[in-house]
């Protein structure tokens, strides 16, 4: 084993290339993971165009999973050479937000976000995780690595969407585009029992996985007023709504397009949208028609890792047709690069190492 | 048509029989319904055996569907001729609890189970329907009666076990008992997302059926303590157990299996139990193991119908495979025997009109 | 007893004059109420200024109390001669979203507010009321009706608004403008055992009121940045916040004050607003810190009406502070302009009859 | 400063003794407390008495406040010097129930609980804290110690009681036994916005503070059917039912005075109350009456003691009634007496340093 490792890091507005790097260590508490397998994430685009400030020579990436290599003192829950999952979210399960039951709001908004905004990303041959005991979590025998993957922020994102947005048994929910993270609350909505999942996507490849992953209906944005067409089709409004584009567009379609007393749930990230999100007084019902409005940002931890790979691990949900393409960690530039494109088809690209 | 129908009537202690009646009338907010298809209820079995004291002569039955015959004075909801499904509780929506959103107990404990405790039932070719605008529900175009009739009760009372079971999503459920009931709790814990589902039951036709409807384990009561194969398999006790049978046996077994935290969701009827449920302290974690224990009567109403019938028209949930049995009215009181005497493998018998 | 009654009628833009109208009959399911006690609320002073569309001769006024007078066919929870107090919210507890949980949104967006807007209020000498059995409720004996007056809107709304809020026991909470709605969430914060409550207002007199209801720490918008004095207050942004007025400005400081995972209640009517109401990313943490921003109108109903009534009856909440003037139906023009003026300190003006 | 310290110890069946011990020290991410002031609590009573095994000469006691003595490696959130109080339950925060929201259930049931259980208690001149980040809070400036330390136990499990009982606002709870756990429910009761609070207690003295707390009506179980006195006060049943003693009998009472689809919140300890607990099935409405049964365990943790404390330090709560008698470290011994015979009206007894 050498000292170094291959990694993929920030080179400044726009660029990203492999780089060279010394393997890092951990100190109490936390510990170090040798990578098996890693997805590309659009956070990441947003990241290397210049929405998030980071650093140059930053390490992205923050989907990965692999074998543990090195632990901390006092880590007690796992040992070297177990095959273990992490979050894109680390939170360290103390702080106050934590306490409240916000443990992605670690320390602050979104605080428990680290990999690439606080500290090294993990897209990487290894990877340092805090609070080791709060954030690793074994995955199951039987569970390959690269489905297990898609629990890291997929599944916890796209998910919650749905979890949030209160959808009741047989009710009606409508999410709003279908990348990586719409499809996952569409996986989401079927989870919780929705009676009409109707899907808002007009790219041909993704309407055909949404249908695949539990959409009853598939709108397409071209073909007229979204939101008209899901109120003729839910009586009224959808009981839910997911948005998971993170877009003026859609955010106020998805609040036309709720019923009085239902919830919007926002996963999408409108770090594109502008300063700022408008809200039509007579979509939000002039603030009294009893529509709540829910945003989150990825789960973390080992219980939530836990959950979802149980679901992975005992067939329940299958995301592996969102692995467009493969490719291992030489060719990962190619793959940043279709990924800011949108080159090809591309949902999510698997990287192996 | 004529002026008289046919019912199914209790005709003192342990004895049913096939009756004339006349056809009832609809007064100011109620409506008539003409029988297409009925479930058999093993609720019906225990008033018979006397567990439920009702008077002689009282017409049994509360799963049925139907066309409306006549509707009363105020009624807009629904007309002649159109197709309805009414739930096996029918609150009037008006109550305290009405309000307070227990509806199941209007007017008193368990007080919107009308059918057979308070008024005729409906196994019979024409049925009263009391607040019709509150629990006629229109029949999906599409969805076949024989189908929908599954919501007016088994599906309702089983789900909402599932549902009040707070299963987190990827989280692990054990379901005590898989007659219809527990069988359709079984098919609410997929609904809700369980990422684990145990079921425990003896006969092996249910189950089969329950890892149909989405059992991933299924316990066999006689392999030796239940509730400790269950507290292994989950690593510390289930986040959730449905009591889907009423019995004494079952019910300290759940509390046993529900981890800390967790939730026990009863649905079962313990009227067979004798006047107590005992609960051990170690079972029930001395009254501080943040254990929950909840329970319901069949959800009923116009909305909770249109819910469970979108489930069932959109291809969500298919509860047919329970219907282990087919029979027109005429042979309904061998139906009812075959139920008594738990029969052939018996599970639903479908009475046709 | 005449046939006619003096009532207040909206009799085109900006203007409003007592008139004289024909006492109402009860339909089926309904009732009169003769009044005995009126509050004139902001929300008329809105509609005669154009901002509520309603047909000129329509009469105003939705905070009444009184003596049931007449009862229609089947109502059978009130006779003639008992004291009740009705919401300004009237559902009819049958429709989807009254099953829903919903019933202020009853029939569609706003729907359970039917005086004024879809028939006459009931700032008149008598008042029709739809579906009695469901609104009607009992003034207990020993409470005033001029107390009893403000649980029509006055303390549904604002405590709602606090209820909504999900202000944790010995939480934070902040609630923006002190009108009546305001000071009623203020008297709804302290009775959901918030730990800390700040109030924004600039008015002296509404201060002091305040003070008097439970705030701890009142803030005056003149003072400077206010959200960014209640985030030092609240070391991050308070737990909960409550928008009680209907503003941009006020809106936006309670999302920016509004802490990760707390949550944003509105019962401010945002007519005035204009047509949007704007998000600043930051406020909103970018759409992804678990901020909620919940809404609703005026809880209606029975129940509500009891337990409200409870609270004023057995001591525990006293609102009459807020009636800083009275008078007769003969003086209601002069109160009315009053309240348009917000002259002469006036919070809420009491109507006798 | 010497090297040993004071600290009553358990010495086997029913003894206690002040005994020399020496003083701890703090591992990582630990720290030591020098103790301010303690509360005498009946769960130690019930240990000594045998209830709770735990082995002789372990230290007594769970609820003190102090100053920081020691901080072990990794602690940041607090330095010596700084006043604190810890909870009596000390959870770690990153095990799976900590991340499920039930710190309380720490490691297993009722793992939270660690002084005297796990390890040494706190009724001594020094104590322990494990996880001292996420115990440790800070007294807030001007509240005096003994009255924040009522927030380590008596506040926090009996104001969950009330919180854990879904009270509604304006709606009837009735909280049997008034003992400190009890009184401090009937605080809570009144901080969550209950419209009747009626109290269970046989001693005037009780009965007289519970009065003080908050309670509107207090039954002497002395007086007849208890339960039937609440189903008639409140029409049917409580809306919330706390059970505060641990006893077959309360237990009972408070399932009868339950209305549908209202909450039994257990916060007695039941371990005296035999090996089970019986609920007859009338009380329990056949397991179908939307009756709910919880249960906690004492919340700890920093964020819970910020939150209590906070409204102790603003004057929301004041508990001091509930001290009874005060004592010096030298006559813990009597205070115990005194206690353990519920000698001389005591309630609480403070124990100063």
């Amino acid at each position: 084993m050498s000292d170094t490792m291959k990694a993929l890091a920030f080179l400044g507005a726009g660029k990203v290339g492999l780089v060279e790097r010394e393997i890092p260590h951990a100190g109490p508490g936390d510990a170090i993971v040798k990578t098996t397998a890693s997805l590309i994430c659009t956070s990441d685009v947003h990241t290397v165009a210049g929405l998030l400030p980071v650093p140059e020579g930053r390490l992205l990436g923050h989907e990965s999973v692999g074998v543990v290599h090195e632990v901390g003192e006092g880590v007690t829950s796992m040992k070297v050479g177990d095959r273990v999952a992490v979050n894109a979210v680390t939170p360290d399960g103390t702080c106050d937000n934590c306490q409240a039951g916000y443990s992605s709001q670690c320390g602050g908004p979104l605080g428990g976000y680290r990999f690439t905004v606080q500290k090294d990303g993990n897209m990487a041959e290894y990877f340092h995780v805090n609070d080791a005991d709060y954030n690793l979590a074994p995955i199951p025998e039987g569970l390959a690595d690269e489905v297990a993957v898609y629990a890291c922020d997929m599944l916890s994102t796209g998910i919650i969407g749905s979890e949030n947005a209160n959808i009741p048994i047989g009710g009606t929910v409508a999410i709003f585009a279908q990348g990586a993270v719409g499809l996952s609350a569409t996986i989401g909505a079927k989870l919780r029992g929705a009676g009409l999942v109707i899907a808002v996507e007009g790219i041909p490849g993704r309407q055909e996985l949404s249908r695949r992953f539990g959409a009853d209906v598939v709108i397409d944005p071209a073909s007229g007023n979204v939101a008209e067409q899901i109120v003729e089709l839910t009586d009224g409004g959808a009981d839910s709504t997911v948005e998971a584009l993170g877009n003026q567009v859609t955010f106020e379609g998805a609040l036309y397009a709720t019923r009085p007393g239902g919830t919007l749930s926002n996963v999408g990230y409108h770090g594109e949208s502008g300063p700022t999100v408008t809200m039509p007084l007579d979509a939000w019902g002039l603030g009294m028609a009893s529509k709540k409005i829910v945003t989150d940002l990825c789960p973390g931890g080992r219980l939530r890792m836990e959950r979802l790979m149980r679901l992975l691990a005992n067939g329940k949900v299958d995301p592996t047709p969102m692995t467009t393409h493969r490719m291992g960690i030489d060719q990962v530039e190619e793959g940043f690069a279709m990924m800011s494109e949108k080159r090809d088809g591309i949902v999510k690209p698997l990287i192996t190492f």
